[in-house]
C-alpha cells in the first residue's frame, strides 16, 4: 500500500519530555478530563482545503509545498490525495474532516462533469470513512473561487450565478447525506461587495436568505438534515461580507427567521480580523444559544488579512476550551483545523508537525479551561462580582418586578453606590497559573 | 443683553467667493433642493457637550480651551451657557439641539440636587426654545462619567447601579415630554465590558434590555414617546461595547422584541472605528427600516480612537446624504454634530467657524447627493447590473418559485454564465464629477 | 498591424463635460499648469505587471481578466505583450514605463534561459521605445516571487540565494543601460521576516546593504547610474518587512553610508500600510532630500492589504502634487501606476478607463495644488504661524545662538506665553474650494 | 510613622502555591539566574506619574481612585506622595524610580514658583533617597500637558515655547545631577502634528534636534551626563508624532549627528501602536546598539490607544527577557513599569498588587528567557539557518570579496537553489514549553 509519509509511524502521546517531534506531548486522546475523554471534548478535523490542496502560494509569491501527490490528471491527483489525507488523518488519530466540492474533486468542463468527479471520489471518501471509522464533520461548496462567484453567489447580481450556486448546495447536501455529513457549513467569501456604490444590500442579503431557505426546504425533503451552520468573516476577497461576526450573522439570521436552523462556525482569525477576541466571538455565540463549531487557527493583530496559521497561543486556546465547556462542549460540531503551515515550511512531513502542534496546544488548552473550571476561578469571580442581583432591589429587578418610578425612589434613597475593586491585574496574573 | 459672541452677526449665507470667515458658503438654508428647503433636509441640530462643556483637555493634556462663560458657582456658568448656547443655535440658524442631563444642570450633591438643577435650568431652555422656535432633537441621560458608572449602568454588576441609571432615565422622559423633544437616545460608552474574564455578556445584555422595556413603558404611561435611539459604538471607552455597529445593535433589538420602538442613532466616527465606512452603516439601518438620526462628525482612519472632528470631507457627506434621501428624509431625527473643535481651536469664534465648516461641507454633500439623485447615476448602475432579477429564472427567484432542485435543472443547462464588468474605476472617477 | 484596443483610437482631452468614455476630462498634457506642461510635472508611467500580467486572481479567487494576448508559448505571449503595451501607452499618451524583469520574460528552465528570454525582449521593446519616443522611468528585479525568495533575497538565509539575486540585478543593471532607464528600483517584499524567532535581522540588513553596495560599484563600472530608489513598505507578503516606511528607510540609508546614491521611491497604498498618510510620506523625504519617485495607487484605510487601486480620491492627489510642486518637481522620477483594476474590472477596456481614472485624478490634484500654491494658501498659514522664529528669541534659537541657561533666564521673565488659535476646521474647510 | 497600606508589609517570595495575594510568586530578588540576580537583571522602576497621580478618569470618564495621600494644599498633597511612593518602592522592594517635573511638584502660578517647588520636593526625595538606597532611573520634564505645549515644545511654532521647554530641560539636569540620574528621557508627545496642513515637519525637527544638542551642552557644562534616551511613540496625543517608532527615531538621532550621547527608551505599547512586536522594537534597537531602558507594560493590540496596562502576558515579557538578555543586560537602564491600573482597580491596594502582577511576569519571561539561552533554543535554530554563510560562497560574500559579476558566474552555474523547511509551527509549539 502506498504511503505518503514513509517515515512516519501513528502519532502517539509520549508526554512533554520527549525529544521525537512525531509525537504528542499533551493530547492524549483517550485521558479523562472532567468525565471525557480528550477526544470528545475535542473532535478535531482535518480540513481538506489547507492539507491537500493549498499550495504555499500569496498574492506576491509563486507556489512552494512539495506535494507528493501531484499525478498526471486532475482526477488521479485527486484520487491520490484521498489516500493522502486519510493516511494523515489515521496517523493524527484525527476522527473528523471538513471539505469544499471543489478541494475534493476537478471542476471539470461542465458542471455535470463536476458531479460526475464529485460522485465518484466521494465513493472512495465513503470506502475510506468505512475502513477507519472516520466521519464528515462538514462539509461546503466553494462559491467564491470561480470568476462566475466575482460578485457573489447566492448575492450575486446575475441570476444564473445564483442558479449555479444552488445547484452546487443541492450536491452538497446530497453528498452530506451519502457520507452522514453532521453539519454543513456556508462561509460567503463573495456574499458582500466590492464598492458599496454598485451595490443593492437589501435585495442581495434577501436572495442570500431564499437560498438558505431552500437549503433547509430540500434537507427536510430528502430526509438529511445535518446542522447548518454560517461563518461569519468581516472582510478578504470582498471588501466588506455580510457575515461580519456573530453579532452581525445573529442579526441576520432573525431577521429571515433562521434561528431554528442556522447556528455559527466560528473562527479565531475571523474574529480578530473583526476587532474581537476569539472567546468574545464564542461568547455572542453562547448568548444567542447558537454556538455550532470552530474553525481553529490563529491570526496575527498586528496584520490585517486572514494568515490561518496553526494555533500554538496558549491563551487563546484556554479561554475558547472554557466557552466551549460552558457550551457543555461543541457536538455536533468540532474543531477543524481552519490552518495551514507558513509558506517556509513547505515539506510533506510539516503537515504532520503543525497538525501536532495545533493538537497539542487544543489540548493544554483543555486542561488549563478544565483547571479554572474544576477550582471555579471564574465561577467564583462572578458570583461575587455580581451578588447585588442575587437579593433586594437586585433580585426584583431581574424578576422584572421593578419600573422607572419605582427604581427612581429607590435611587434617591439610595444615590451613594459604592463598587469594589474589580482587582484586574491581579486576576491576570493568577490565570497565568493555569496555563500549563 | 449678553452676547458671547460680539462681533459676529447671525451667519449669513454669501456664496463661495467671499471672503467673510463668518458666512456660508454653501448652506443656504431656505434654497430648495429637489422640493425642499436645503433646512428641512439638512435638519442641523448642535450638542450641548461639545459646544459647552468640553475643554479641550486629552488624556495627555490640560483643558485649552478659552470660553467666557464661565462664572463662580456651577449654577451660574450653567445658565450662562444656556443663553451662550441659544445665542450660538441663533447665529447659525440651527433649529435643533441636543444634550446629556449633566451637560445643562451640575450634579450636585445627591440625585435630588441633581434633578432640581435640571428642573431649573429646563426652565430657562423651554424659555429661550419659547422665544426662539427651536426645538429638542434629542436628549439622553450620561451614564458613563460618574465612578459609580465604572462597570455600567444597565449592565452594571451591582444593582444599585442599575436604579440609579433608571432614575436617570426617567428624568430623561419627563424632561423630553417638557420640551417636546423628537427622540430619546441610549449611548452605552460602559455598556460593555473592560475585561471578559470578569464578565457574564448574557446577563448584562439581559438586564440593558430590561431598563429599554422599562423606558418604554414609563413613556407610554406620561403619554410621551419620542422616537427611542440606539447609538452604536464598538469600543471607547470600554473595551468592547455592546452596541458594536448597526448589525449589532439590530441583532440586539431582534433578540430583545425591540424592533417597534427602537431604531438607530448613528455616527460617522463610531462606524469607523468598528471597521466601516459611515454610509455602510446608514445602509445597513436602512436594510432594517431603523434609520432614526445621525451624529455628524468624522474620525481619521489611521488613529484608533473617536476623534469627533467637524465633519470637512465631502466624499463622506455626498454618500451620506445620498442615503438619507433614500431614505425619504432622517425625520424625525436630524443631523446633530457630534463634533468638537480641535485642542488647537480654542477660541471662542472656533465654535462658530467650525459649525460653518460642518454645515457648508453638509450642504456640498447635499448639492451633490440630490446631482447623482436627479441624474439617476446610481439608480441606472444598479437597474443595469441587476436586470437578470426582472426576467426569466431570476424573476422566479425573486418570486419564490424556484428550488434547489429546479435550480440546478436549470444550472446543468446553463452552466457557462458571463459576467459584465463593472468598469468600477471609471465609476468612481465620473462621481468625483458630482462633488462642488 | 495587430491592434487590441480596436475600438479605441488615442485617447483626447475632451473637458469635464464629454460623455465619452474613452475621453480624458482634465488631463490635458499640453496645458501649461504654473509654467511647465502637465505631462512634464506628471511624468506617469505604466506598470508592466499590473497591465499586462496581472490576472484578477486573489487568495480566495481564480483568475478573471480577459487578456487577448495570450498565445501558445510563454515567448509568444511575452512578445504580445510587448505589442500590446506599447499600444497602450501610446492610446494613453504615456511616456513612461516601469517593468520588473519576470514581468516581461518568461524564467524558463534556467537562469540562463531567462537571461536569453530578456535579451530578446528588451531588443523588442528597445524597438518600440525608439519608433514611440517612450522612455524607461525605472525597472527592477522581482525577487520574492519565486520559492527561492521564501526567506528573501539579499536577506535570504541562504547564500546561494544571495547569488542568484545579485546575478538579476547586474541583468537589471544591463537592461537599465541598454534602455536607458533613468531610475532603478529595489523593493524587498520578502527582505523581512515571517517570525523573529529565527531571525537575524541585523545580519539580514547587512547583507541587504551589502547587496546595495554592489548595485553601486557594477553601476560605476559600467559607466551606467540610475538613480538608485528603494520603496519601503511595511508588510506584505512578510510579516514585517525592513523597509517599513520611509524614515526606517532613511535610518537604514544612513546607517550604511548610502545617501548619495539612494532616495525613496513611495506609494501611496504602502503609507497608509504602515499608518500614515502619503503627503506625510512625501514630505518625510523631503525632509531627508532623498524624495525620488512615486507609485501612484490608493488603498483603502479599513482593509489591512494592499489593495492597489487606481487612484480616484482627489484630496489624496491634490496633496501628493502639493508635496511635488514644493519638491521642485519629481523628475528623474515620475507617476508610476502600480495600480490594478479591481477584480470585477475584467474586460481589455478597463485597462484604458481604468488609466484614464488616474490620469484625470492626478490632472485634478496638479490643478489644485498649483492654485493652492498659487493663492500662497498654505504659505501664508505657514508664515504666520512660525512668525515668532523670525524675529527676537526665535531667530537667535534658529542662529544656534542660545542655550539652556539663557533660555532658562528668557522663560523666568516670559512664562506667560500665549498661542493662537489654528482655525483648523475652517482651514480644512477652505481647502475644499481648491479641490476641482 | 504614616502608612498608607497599614495592612501589608514587605513584599516577600512565597513561591506560585501561596494563597497570600499580597506576595510574589516568581520574583525572588536575590534567586541567581545565569550568573545574576533576578534584581540586577530586572533593575525595575516604579513610575511617579501612573502611580501617584493618575486618578481614572478617561476621556469619557470622571476620577474613580482613591488616594489617601490627597491633603488641602498641592504642595501638602506633594510631600504626602513621597512618603506613600517611598512606602510602595520599600514594600515592593524596587530600587528605582523614574518621574516627570509635573508628577512631583506642583506647576504653582509662574516658573519660578514651580522651579521652588521642584527644589523643595527634591531635597524630601533626596533624604528618602539617602535613606532607604532606592535610586533615580530616571526623569523628564513634562512639555505635553499645559496648552502652551498644543503644538509641541521644542517643535512648537511659537519660540517663546521653545525657551520655557529649555528651562524646563535644564531644571531636569539639574536635578538630575542633585538625584544621581543615570538617564534622562525625552518624549515627545506632542512633538509631532495634529494636521499637515499648518506644519513645516523639516522645521519642528530642526528644532528638536536644536534642543537636543543644548541638553548635551548643558549636561557637559555642569559634569553630569546620565544617559539620553529618546521614547518613540507613533501617535496620541498628536496625529503624528515624530518618534514614530526605534526605526523612526534612529533616523533622525543619524540626521543629526546624535549618535553619541542618544539612546532608545522603549515601550510595549507604543510598539504594538506602530505596529511592532515589543521584541521587534528592542531587537531593532539593539542592530544599532541603541537599546537604552524599557517602559514595560502592554496593550491590547484590537484597541487603537495606549492602554498601558500591567504586563501580564508571558509570551511578551519572555521575548522581550530574551532581547536584554542578548544586550548583555539593560543598565544603566531598567524595567520601569509604565502601567496604571485599569479605572476598575480603584483601591490603594491595588497598586501593590498590580506591580506584583507586573514583577512577576517579568520574572516568569526572565527564567523562561534564560532557559532557552542556557538551551541554545535560538541559537541552535540560528545556526543552522544561517549554515551557508560560514563556508564557500556565503562566507566570502560576507566578508565583501565578491561582486555582481562573480556572483552572476556563481549563479549561472548554481541556479537550482533548495532551501529548507523552517518548521516554524513546531518551532512555536515547542517555544511553550519553556514558559513558566
Amino acid at each position: 500500500m502506498t504511503t505518503y509519509f514513509p517515515n512516519v509511524d501513528k502519532i502517539q502521546y509520549e508526554g512533554k519530555l520527549t525529544a521525537n517531534p512525531f509525537a504528542f506531548r499533551h493530547y492524549n486522546a483517550d485521558e479523562i478530563v472532567m468525565g471525557k475523554s480528550m477526544k470528545e471534548h475535542l473532535r478535531f478535523a482535518v480540513a481538506y482545503w489547507h492539507t491537500m490542496t493549498q499550495d504555499g502560494s500569496d498574492p506576491f509569491g509563486n507556489p512552494t509545498n512539495i506535494r507528493t501527490w501531484e499525478a498526471e490528471t486532475p482526477m488521479a491527483t485527486a484520487k491520490n490525495r484521498v489516500e493522502a489525507f486519510f493516511e494523515i488523518l489515521t496517523k493524527l488519530g484525527v476522527e473528523y474532516f471538513c471539505f469544499h466540492d471543489i478541494d475534493i474533486a476537478p471542476e471539470g468542463d461542465s458542471l455535470e462533469e463536476f458531479f460526475a468527479n464529485i460522485d465518484e471520489i466521494t465513493d472512495l471518501i465513503k470506502e475510506k470513512m468505512d475502513e477507519t471509522g472516520i466521519k464528515l464533520l462538514w462539509n461546503t461548496a466553494n462559491m467564491f473561487s470561480d470568476p462566475r462567484f466575482n460578485n457573489g453567489a447566492a448575492s450575486s447580481n446575475n441570476a444564473e450565478v445564483f442558479a449555479y450556486a444552488a445547484a452546487q448546495v443541492k450536491k452538497g447536501l446530497d453528498i452530506s447525506k451519502k457520507l452522514g455529513g453532521q453539519n454543513y457549513v456556508f462561509w460567503g467569501g463573495r456574499e458582500g461587495y466590492e464598492s458599496l456604490l454598485n451595490t443593492d444590500m437589501k435585495f442581495e442579503q434577501d436572495n442570500i436568505a431564499r437560498l438558505f431557505k431552500m437549503a433547509i426546504a430540500y434537507g427536510e425533503k430528502i430526509g438529511h438534515k445535518p446542522q447548518f451552520l454560517i461563518e461569519p468573516k468581516p472582510k478578504e476577497p470582498s471588501k466588506h461580507q455580510y457575515d461580519f461576526d456573530a453579532a452581525t450573522t445573529m442579526a441576520f439570521i432573525q431577521k429571515y427567521g433562521l434561528e431554528g436552523d442556522f447556528k455559527l462556525n466560528l473562527e479565531a482569525n475571523h474574529a480578530t480580523l473583526a476587532g474581537h477576541t476569539f472567546e468574545h466571538e464564542l461568547n455572542v455565540a453562547r448568548c444567542y444559544d447558537a454556538l455550532g463549531s470552530i474553525d481553529a487557527n490563529q491570526g496575527d493583530t498586528l496584520l490585517g488579512w486572514d494568515t490561518d496559521e496553526f494555533p500554538t497561543n496558549i491563551y487563546d486556546t484556554t479561554l475558547a476550551m472554557y466557552e466551549i465547556l460552558e457550551n457543555g462542549g461543541i457536538a455536533p460540531g468540532g474543531i477543524n483545523f481552519d490552518s495551514k503551515v507558513r509558506r517556509s515550511s513547505f515539506e510533506m512531513d510539516d503537515l504532520l508537525l503543525a497538525h501536532i502542534a495545533g493538537m497539542d496546544t487544543f489540548a493544554r488548552g483543555l486542561k488549563a479551561a478544565a483547571a479554572l473550571k474544576e477550582d471555579r476561578f471564574f465561577d467564583e469571580l462572578k458570583e461575587k462580582r455580581y451578588a447585588t442581583y442575587q437579593e433586594g432591589i437586585g433580585a426584583k429587578i431581574v424578576a422584572d418586578k421593578e419600573d422607572l418610578e419605582t427604581l427612581t425612589d429607590y435611587a434617591l434613597q439610595h444615590d451613594d453606590v459604592k463598587l469594589e475593586s474589580s482587582h484586574l491585574e491581579m486576576v491576570k496574573s493568577r490565570l497565568n497559573d493555569y496555563l500549563v
